[in-house]
């Protein structure tokens, strides 16, 4: 018996790519969405009501981050992140898992879980299938995530099978830890790039009755050729009839090719992260705001967008905000780019709904070509070995940007 | 012929309090009023649309810093800084002198002006009487100030006396320098705590048709007696028929005791520089956000608040934020004290208008006893020597915060 409603509304002709009616015990929206990431129980800089407006409908949350601070009991006392930070839609908790495997850290990994030290008072912790969990449990998530173990997607077949392996273990645990909490489960298949190993992860998870799936282990080495087949394996294999989620992807083009591949939800901190170093998605690629070509630019940041910050302000007063690194620079552009990035999923939508989504997919592509590399984005920050910050968490993928030649 | 409209509706029996019709280029208001201050053309972490909703009518923005950068020439360009930051209210600009006299700077001063290296690009520049006209008419605000010298209230006399002479000259090449602009402008009354000067200084600047006057050198090293005794020996020699300033100053307490010493005007960069590290302003004082006590405190910031983050959030919400070191701390706490600050002035216009002023001050003093005292607020960034940021900027006066014991 799921926890969510997952009702396929239209399929897009030459495509895996679906619309589908997806309900939660906060609401209801129709498939593909973008989630936008609020990691520390805040999607930075902006407020509910700015979500609200740039038409956010889900958020994702950081368990590895709320587990720390403000912790568990905090959530329990307060029935809940929702009314915690006064949210009233749907939230999806990942496990935790991908900040303690993905980034430097000093961990030790058991059966058992992940024992790492907190970079917010040094203590030692406990990350297990049951306590993450627990954990979830207490945020009270419309979705919540199992532990997976992460391994970077380049590693050999022996060590991704072992990986998997344990993941497939900790997924039942998970599962098992959840009870009759009316929360929603995903799985997490794992696997690499190996398409044996994907074959079994979806086989094995799916006989745990999860509520969706996610398709894991992406996004952290392979290339965007792998990342695009490896979705497209690991879908085509996937339970029709359930929401399939791809964990941190990505940048529009990267969004457009996933669901042409059958995905559903996806989340990413790329419009933010890109907001805070001054970075605008505009209808033909990115655009620096900190380059002084745009000292007098008197004109909007993108004559194509009705959004508050392109309908308000110049592009030279937001490269006055981004040179002098004032807040409302990171908030201006960071509405900007979630509007950008939720006004082309309701154009994937429309577009799957009304039998248009090839052409749709065509056009974009061509005006988005050469936009993605496959080069690391820089963060401009140095990571702690051993600790990772809030501002470290969250991987932006193996994105590149273009800039203008405005 | 006054740049300005100033007509008084009523005055405070018993008191100095009055409450006039101030009329600028961008709008009307009843005096007393206190002005948020957008160093950078923006009031850090709020929207325009913020300011509206928290009441602010007037703004501040800082001479020094915006001629450094986006730099005169944008504001020509622009028109001036209310399209470039979408701001249709009135601005007062400052002269730049504050922030080259007061802070710790590599300068030279001569009779000509002050030069200076700027924190942006490492450029010698001269700030002058005539430069910093020059900058504050590309700027466009409605009341420019005089470039006047700073010194600490606790010079000798003779030292005093030498920089409210040169005082005397540059506001009289300011004067001259605005020509036919329809920007007003106040002069800028100096003379530390010498009576003597005091009486010489308002003599000199009022023989110059100025709009309004500022009472200058004082938040700089004096007492908190010596800062009330300095303002009234100053107002009680200026004209009644003109808005008299106090710049930067400062705690709730200090402006209702300035108030009722004959001030129509204040700037405090205290609402948002507490609220960045997590102070908030409440009915019986402040209170720190920060504190451990909070962090399962379901309860509003402020049971007499009707603000947007009283009647949404709760402190140990408000905690998180400030303990994770989140921009949206910042902002809801902004807002907070903004509200906070402007209710207190519409309740002193209100009373003085009511004539009930006096009763209101009694009630004030007594519930606000002890919040202020004379220690000097760490802002916990140490300051580059010869250089200054727009964080460290504006003198927080001399205000250390009382701790509540909920």
């Amino acid at each position: 018996m799921s926890r969510l409603g997952f009702r396929i509304e239209a399929e897009a002709p030459g495509s895996q790519a679906r619309a589908a009616r997806f309900t939660t015990l906060h609401g209801e929206m129709i498939t593909p969405i973008f989630q936008p990431v609020g990691t520390q129980a805040t999607v930075k800089a902006l407020t509910v009501e700015d979500l609200r407006e740039v038409g956010s409908r889900m958020l994702l949350a950081n368990t590895y981050h709320l587990m720390l601070r403000p912790g568990p009991e905090v959530f329990a006392k307060f029935g809940g992140i929702h009314r915690f930070m006064n949210w009233d839609g749907p939230i999806l908790t990942d496990s935790g898992g991908f900040q303690i495997f993905s980034l430097p850290h000093s961990r030790a990994i058991t059966e058992a879980g992940a024992r790492f030290q907190s970079y917010v008072d040094g203590k030692m912790h406990l990350l297990s299938p049951e306590t993450s969990i627990a954990v979830q449990k207490a945020i009270g998530s419309d979705v919540m995530m199992v532990l997976d173990q992460c391994v970077p997607s380049t590693v050999s077949h022996a060590e991704a099978e072992r990986a998997m392996l344990l993941t497939h273990r900790w997924a039942k645990r998970s599962f098992d830890a959840r009870g009759d909490s009316p929360q929603a489960m995903f799985g997490i298949v794992q696997g690499a790039c190996y398409e044996d190993l994907r074959k079994r992860s979806v086989d094995a998870l799916t006989a745990i009755p999860f509520d969706g799936y996610a398709v894991g282990g992406l996004a952290v080495g392979e290339t965007k050729s792998e990342r695009e087949d490896f979705t497209e394996i690991t879908t085509r294999l996937l339970p029709r009839d359930l929401p399939r989620y791809l964990m941190g992807v990505g940048t529009p083009l990267d969004i457009l090719e996933a669901v042409h591949r059958g995905i559903d939800l996806f989340d990413c901190i790329l419009p933010s992260a890109l907001a805070k170093r001054g970075t605008a998605f505009v209808s033909r690629g990115k655009m620096q705001l900190r380059r002084t070509a745009y000292k007098f630019a008197d004109e909007a940041l993108d004559a194509n967008c009705d959004c508050s910050t392109c309908t308000r302000y110049s592009r030279a007063y937001l490269h006055h905000l981004t040179k002098a690194d004032e807040v409302l620079g990171w908030k201006l552009l960071s509405i900007h780019n979630l509007v950008f990035y939720h006004r082309m999923m309701a154009e994937i939508r429309a577009s799957i709904l009304d039998g248009t989504f090839a052409a749709y997919r065509a056009t974009r592509r061509e005006a988005w070509a050469g936009t993605d590399e496959d080069t690391p984005v820089r963060t401009g920050k140095r990571r702690r070995p051993g600790r990772i910050s809030p501002d470290s968490s969250v991987n932006v993928g193996d994105h590149a940007e273009l800039v203008l030649s405005t």
